[in-house]
């Protein structure tokens, strides 16, 4: 059972995320967000990269890619919404992708 | 401009991938299937060989990933729907699934 994010940890850790391109998913306790890239090759070395990490931590993202587009969902169906796992992997991902 | 599939080729090339678990897709001329992998790696490793094919054929799957399961749609928007880069990449698909 992984812990749901506190109040604390929303603020602290999550609204980072929020406030930079992420945002919750209606309906769910989930966040989501739209990356796009140059091309596939660049949209696929981000998914390559960010799988690595998810295989790692074993916390893996909902997501999805069309050409150049890859659509990421992240929530903890063990916390029955966001926890620590999610923000962890959320700001990997922006680090990735500017990188 | 992509040619879309010829009846001729719908019977030659579709239909063996509609008996094995391609289905059409409702109210678009594209397919899906749905691939189930043991674990993570083996989706990942999975969408990492086709990713290779479809770059290099310069055809590239609307997909999706949830933890060992892969969804894919193929269809040709140069065509309007689907063509031979679409049956091409699917039997592609279910050769690396099955390997």
């Amino acid at each position: 059972m992984t812990d749901a994010l506190t109040k604390a940890e929303r603020d602290s850790d999550l609204a980072p995320l929020l406030a930079n391109g992420w945002h919750m998913v209606e309906g769910r306790d989930a966040i989501h967000k739209q990356f796009v890239f140059r091309n596939f090759i660049e949209a696929f070395g981000f998914m390559t990269k960010v799988a690595l990490w998810a295989e790692k931590w074993n916390h893996h993202p909902e997501w999805s890619n069309v050409y150049k587009t890859v659509e990421v969902t992240l929530t903890t169906h063990d916390a029955g919404g966001l926890s620590a796992l999610d923000t962890k992997l959320g700001a990997k991902m922006d680090a990735l992708a500017g990188g």
